[in-house]
């Protein structure tokens, strides 16, 4: 199942990247109990942003919709690291997306899409969520969009 | 207790809705082990967002104490959408506030009790919760005030 | 364990202070199975704000620094007040960094590391967690910083 996943994300043209690095003094993923959540997630890649700006001015919502998708590929990178295999997600719980937004700029639901579509796609059924989808006027790094994702994993007794 | 908690909703002149969609591709509410927690929910009543704009300037802080109210009431139709029965609701946890804010404005707080009052009149201590109340620019839909809610329901133990 | 958190955050220059008030209609923390959250925490002491206005403007980087140890701060003497002991504090497992933001500002993780260093200097390892850092335009009271945390604490059965 989690080859699965992995190949459902190749399929989408996408590679399942190294965890990325926190941007501070925290750690990148936590696991408790039979949960885990992820620190914000910004549009990395390789080390770097890449895509930064005000989205609905300096970038389109077209772009803040595949930064989003990036971020949601990265918390997935998270939680496997967490946890080792995708067979031990139950569910993805929530999403917190946060869209570096333009004066004006509504479309941050279309824009936070990206990550639900993209979390749908990749693990079916276990991918469904909730969502909270805020405009904030600045964002660490001057990324486009930043996410933190909420999962249930299959309880420590059922470890093998 | 339940019929006693939407008789307390009658009373404030309200009327529990049916649960508001999703705003995009994402669930309103989502069960895991022995919490809930909602997407964010919008002051919408049957499907328009009655409340715009941001507070502070475009509509005045008692108008986003009543748009907190619509978000709250709506937050309170999923989770009997979730767990069929108010009786089921332990504790309301925590409520996450986004009040869409004009420049200077500082009330977050004061909008935000319009939820918070609300959730105490109708579920008395079960109500009480802890808060987040941040001011943000840009809000889905133009909406005056976003809401996320917690809550810690009856092990599934006790379903009957 | 317990005076060795209380000692270190001595050495740091600082004292435990009494619980803050929630500053609106809720509770300031609450526990929920063997977590516990805390409401946005402010740079307050004594019942003053003592941080206030927009970072990288009005206040400098390391002033927000300097408030976000103070939510710190004043979160952990949320969560004494909520457990009784240290001791009983298995993890700190998320912090929520609301930084008030000048336009441009992208500091949010610098900010934020006055919180994340303060938990880690007197928590140890325990003080170890996962963050979000967002730049919000208005705050409640003006307040520099907003800190919300969870963390987990010993099952209730390991109650003595």
């Amino acid at each position: 199942m989690s080859n699965e996943v992995e190949s459902k994300i190749a399929k989408l043209g996408f590679e399942l990247p190294p965890a990325p690095d926190a941007v501070g003094f925290y750690v990148p993923v936590v696991k408790f109990g039979n949960l885990i959540v992820t620190s914000g997630q910004l549009p990395i890649r390789s080390g770097n942003v890449v895509f930064t700006g005000k989205v609905g001015d300096e970038i389109h919502e077209t772009e803040g919709y595949d930064a989003a998708r990036i971020c949601a590929l990265n918390a997935l990178a998270q939680i496997k690291a967490c946890v080792g295999d995708f067979d031990r997600v139950k569910q993805i719980i929530r999403i917190e997306g946060y869209v570096h937004s333009a004066p004006g700029f509504q479309g941050q639901p279309s824009v936070l899409n990206g990550a639900s579509e993209f979390l749908v796609e990749v693990l079916g059924e276990r991918g469904k969520h909730t969502r909270t989808a805020v405009g904030v006027c600045e964002m660490p790094l001057n990324a486009a969009v930043q996410l933190a994702v909420w999962a249930e994993v299959e309880d420590a007794g059922s470890e093998t």
